[in-house]
């Protein structure tokens, strides 16, 4: 294969090219760059560390079917899903030849040029494969037998990997009515990975769900309060809350379309509840009940000490056909803009003075990054910000919220890195690329005289490492 | 004039300063910087091109009178429009002398130090012209001369610049009730420039034109097809479009304050129609309407192929004063915030899934690059973004689009370069500087290890050339 | 003290690395880095400047308790504010101990690394205390020594640092109802410094003003008018300007949470007025008298040549409790998304259009400048853009601000700089950053070969100074 183009990752890749400022960020990340991995929020299946022996299937398995970063791609391009062996729900037949998947993959790889997928697929198969050529569609198939050959072997196992990778903390994210048997499974095998579950009870506060009522029985038979009613259903959480607590949690999310916030009256929520029950809710009722859930959080948050992590703005399942036929998380979940000032008034004059509460702000709409956010999380004690969060995981993304958030918000109202990945694989390029551009980002500082390399350095520890094991409590 | 000074056009300009970036960026701009023009979306009248001896007319005709990007920058220092020149509509009497005019721009060209309209007319009066001096107070009437001399001759007839230039293609942008005369004279002519109409209905898509009732009248006489109500009212369209087809046409244009869609019943389009027509529809019904007729317009670009442009966010005539005393398209039409995710979606279920379909959205509202717009073209198969547009086609325009939109879009997703000027001369010069601004952009990508110079070449090709070709099907 | 690290302020800094850009930048702040001081606008109390002997108080007076940039930063790390000595409207006891407030600033004085606060106060404690070492948990109480002799010096006090500072002109900001006291004891004082007020009618003007029925009393003691009625009320004001204008006022200053303006009928406004004497005004009420007295304060600027700025976007006293127990203006105002298209087309239509109205905007919310104020400044006469301001007073808020607007508005549609502090240390530091990133932003201009050196040393003088000097007319 001596004549295939290699893959193009230099050594100061993702840096500014002023040779100045270029050896400050070398010297600045050679600091970092080994550091363990703290990843405090994340959708790695559990199941890949349940025992010792899991495996992460085909290359297609692993690199391309659970990863909707990549398969949006080829389908704004007019692949249809189904031929890139993304499961459909409706029984309707999928391609089931991952070498074939891997092909078109393979053939349409320059679609990812520029792009933060393509850069961390490059970094996955060079360093963690040692493939150093470039996929395209004459390599396709010879990268394919060297990766399945090698995920074959017990290096390549995940338990393997996550060591490899020098993983500290992993945090997943679960369901409410999870019985986070996997986690289970972890903490009795002997095996001493750092992993922990986060508490996500979106499907359960959120009335519009189709399976909500489905969701609150099961919630009501594992809590083991049968959940009848508004009060009920509050102790029912707080009851899960201790259970993920008890088994490692450190941190509860919460995903919503909006970043409204009220508080109702017992009597209001209860009766919004019943409408629930009854299958009556409306869409008023449900935008009431996650305001007010979302401030029943930060109450619960302050009493158990759980770290909340608050995603809003990303409009789900935008594509109906693509629902229909392949359900949520298919990568056509569209941002819109959004609003916090006046939306988190009520939950931050409640709840946000008081420093117990650690509420961490992930936007999709960076418009609020400068306007918004940084002068909140500058003001209140309670209130810290994600790093940039899913289409602005990326070196420009990066780059924007290192311009407009720190000024106004400072290093220390900010998280540190999540990678917030369900790829696997993706965990050390994800990290290593934060580390990176906030070398560099940092570099720059020195360069143009606004930090001195002594406070560089704590900088680059503070954003890689530091801060998201403060903030999420991981210490 | 040997003491004046000149116009300062490095051959590297536009380029980042950093000697190995500029490096790169010249090698990837020498690449493409002699290839064809492509102008798939533009305003230049038709007349110009219809016969060999067109003309331009006086240099204030030519780079003043009909340059609204010129002559709002004068008034917003106090000039009045009609010392410009511009033609009223209301009868009062303009500066008719155009050496006057063209003194009192020279006097105020100060005002366009770094703005992309002084980086056009000095690449214009420089290579198209060769005239080496600025244009100061003392320059004026010397520069005058030699533009008007020149202007005289042969070589500057329109025609003979559009060979020059090198223009491959040139789309204009032509009404829906034209009779595309000049058009079909080009054709006669025996001419081999490649010039071809596009259809832009909206003002006979939008009730609340002045001239609606008129238009739709014009539109029944040029179809055929008697327009008594909303069912003819589609068919008239549906043949006008044909029409246009015939003449070489490759698009549609559609210009919209908002990207709100909505698909009426047959019932409500045909009650709306019957109110336009009675002089009855009011700003709701206008508004659900075009809602309505953009969906339409999707539909029939589906079955005829045409490809479909979508301009939102431009709030016309916003001073009523210039739109009562001139007109439209003064120079006084102000962006509004947009919004994409929510207003597209009923069209993008209906037809986005469908790659049949070729949907080009442009905006001014930069916020949606990286929030609605990038997420969109990449994951709809119909969706490409368009480039910059307007106050966005620029040097820093260009940057933040490049930096916005790529990383999730992938350029592949992207329409490549529209000039859409009126001012036909400045045609070289806006290719000119989006192909300068491109190859930086991704110099700096290669110098950052973002993409290797395979790539890179690709890249610089695919914007400069080919993605327009290919996204205005006019391979 | 020599262990200790020092302030890390080179002469080179804020400049972009490229030593191409970074010789020119150089070069043109040199040329402006001297020049008299232009401040138009800000908040520093007269008191200061009333007579010979007025002091700063010690250095946390000078330096913390004024300053909510600086102890906003430390409340969101926890720090309460009594604890900084923050005075509290509530009689409870406050940190009266100035050296424990000093060192608790000291002890997190990390938190303002890469922040305008920190730039501003390494450069105040350096260029005018003189003072090299680094702030520190170790150096805080031999600097508070230090900085507390000087300020008892003749040399600190408040005049001697204005002549020191090199300020021609400064101007404060003052209620309609101020009697202006000090400001004649500096006009009766025989002192030649140039201060100036500002006319700033807020308190008048929005009925949901705690105190608005008290201020339009004192108005009427003030004005000499009874002020019973709506007329009265603008008769009122009308004297109260043109007393402020006998007093040196260049201009009236009108801070609005939205750009929202409507001229309502004489009688609309005479009833809205009537209910606010009732103490009966609602917020709709307040919101329409507010948009119609932006647009009365436009018409008596043209009448009585009174520049006027709009400061558009912040919400006021965010976090309820702090305002109950502090007051205004203690770093919890947050910015909102802001509309000036539709919101100023009454005000434009009526008075943009006439070139004796100079109206300078001001947003916080950044998504506006490139989308309507440089569009906006680009059309209409009158209107002109404030620099970057509060949160975006920085290096980054002032690369942005020059980024967006000056493609499209020119800068001559701009209205140079404004410290806009009510930290008169601050002053100089902050004009010598914007000429820094000024000249760094000219400069990658001259190295990108857009503008070449005989306009960019006009473009930082025009910046610099006389932009300012010219747009409020201090000339």
């Amino acid at each position: 294969m001596t004549a295939h183009p290699k893959w193009y990752l230099p050594e100061d890749r993702y840096f500014d090219p002023d040779p100045a400022q270029r050896r400050v960020a070398m010297e600045l990340y050679a600091s970092v760059a080994d550091l363990p991995i703290i990843s405090p929020h994340g959708h790695v299946d559990p199941r890949l560390l349940a025992d010792d022996h899991a495996s992460f299937g085909t290359p297609a398995d692993l690199l391309i079917i659970p990863d909707h970063y990549v398969f949006r791609m080829l389908y704004s391009q007019g692949i249809r899903l189904k031929d890139l062996g993304i499961p459909r729900t409706d029984g309707v037949l999928i391609e089931k030849d991952h070498r074939k998947i891997w092909q078109v993959f393979a053939e349409h790889y320059t679609l990812f040029r520029g792009t933060p997928t393509g850069a961390w697929l490059a970094h996955s198969l060079r360093d963690v494969f040692g493939i150093e050529e470039k996929l395209t569609k004459g390599t396709a198939q010879g990268i394919y037998d060297e990766i399945e050959t090698k995920l074959r072997s017990q290096e390549f196992r995940p338990r393997a990997l996550f060591k490899r990778f020098n993983i500290e903390v992993l945090c997943t994210t679960d369901a409410a009515t999870d019985r986070l048997t996997y986690h289970q499974s972890i903490r009795t095998s002997g095996w001493n990975g750092n992993v922990r579950p986060t508490f996500r009870p979106d499907a359960v506060t959120n009335l519009l769900n189709p399976s909500w009522r489905e969701n609150i029985r099961k919630l009501g038979e594992l809590s083991g309060i049968a959940v009848d009613g508004y009060p009920r259903f509050i102790k029912a959480l707080e009851e899960r809350r201790t259970f993920f607590k008890s088994m490692g949690a450190r941190a509860t999310d919460h995903a919503v379309e909006s970043a409204y916030t009220a508080e109702l009256s017992p009597a209001e929520a209860g009766s919004i509840f019943q409408r629930g029950l009854q299958g009556k809710a409306n869409a008023e009722d449900a935008h009431r009940f996650t305001a007010h859930m979302v401030m029943e959080s930060a109450r619960m948050g302050i009493e158990d000490g759980l770290v909340m992590q608050l995603h809003v703005g990303a409009l789900r399942d935008h594509n109906e056909l693509v629902y229909r036929s392949y359900g949520a998380d298919k990568g056509a979940d569209i941002p819109v803009a959004s609003e916090f000032t006046r939306n988190l008034r009520p939950l931050l004059n409640r709840y946000g003075i008081d420093s117990r509460l650690t509420l961490i702000l992930f936007t999709l709409d960076e418009s609020t990054y400068a306007r918004e956010l940084a002068p909140l999380a500058g003001h209140y004690a309670a209130v810290k910000l994600g790093p940039p969060w899913w289409f602005h995981d990326s070196i420009n993304g990066m780059n924007r919220y290192f311009d407009r958030v720190m000024e106004t918000a400072g290093i220390h109202n900010t998280a540190g890195f999540n990678d917030d990945t369900r790829a696997f694989l993706s965990i050390p390029a994800r990290h290593d690329l934060w580390r990176r551009v906030g070398a560099n980002w940092i570099a720059g500082l020195v360069v143009r005289g606004i930090v001195d390399m002594e406070d560089a350095r704590e900088m680059i520890l503070d954003i890689s490492y530091r801060l998201a094991k403060k903030t999420y409590k991981l210490e």
